[in-house]
């Protein structure tokens, strides 16, 4: 299994700039999503569960009715690392 | 289709009474759960969200790996609701 790589703020830079809807908040990759309804903004985290349970990494993130904000970080770094990025460009190919 | 009617302050002292774990938190009816792993906890949101999208009365939750935090409250009565007793009954029932 792949090691999660601290990135350097460069690399965070980098990161945030090629993300799509993403940005920097406290430390953690964050975006907010909004759809047509609960069962829409339902089955998109559906997907995203099972995307962070294969990667063995999971988000932080919070759903009210048809809006759902992520937040990625990696706690055994310390920060923002390549599993962060890795999820955030899948849940962006889910879109 | 039933219709939301608001607690009063006394009532809302008696649902927290009565509801084993959950407390009253900025106006909101809250509880925190945890499970053994992130499968666990999702498990436990996919069952409230079938209940959740049946009542038509959506939480406001946040998972992080195996913690799951709960808040009912009812927009549409700018307050707690016979709707948010019901679910954290129904919620309480899975467990």
């Amino acid at each position: 299994m792949a090691v999660a790589e601290k990135l350097s703020e460069t690399q965070i830079g980098e990161a945030v700039a090629s993300l799509d809807g993403w940005e920097l908040r406290d430390g953690k990759l964050r975006r907010q999503f909004k759809f047509q309804s609960f069962v829409e903004a339902w089955g998109f985290m559906s997907r995203v569960a099972l995307l962070a349970e294969k990667m063995n990494h999971h988000p932080e993130w919070f759903n009210v009715w048809n809006t759902v904000r992520i937040d990625l970080s990696t706690h055994e770094v310390g920060g923002l690392s390549n599993f962060d990025v890795e999820l955030a460009t899948k849940i962006n190919a889910l879109l």
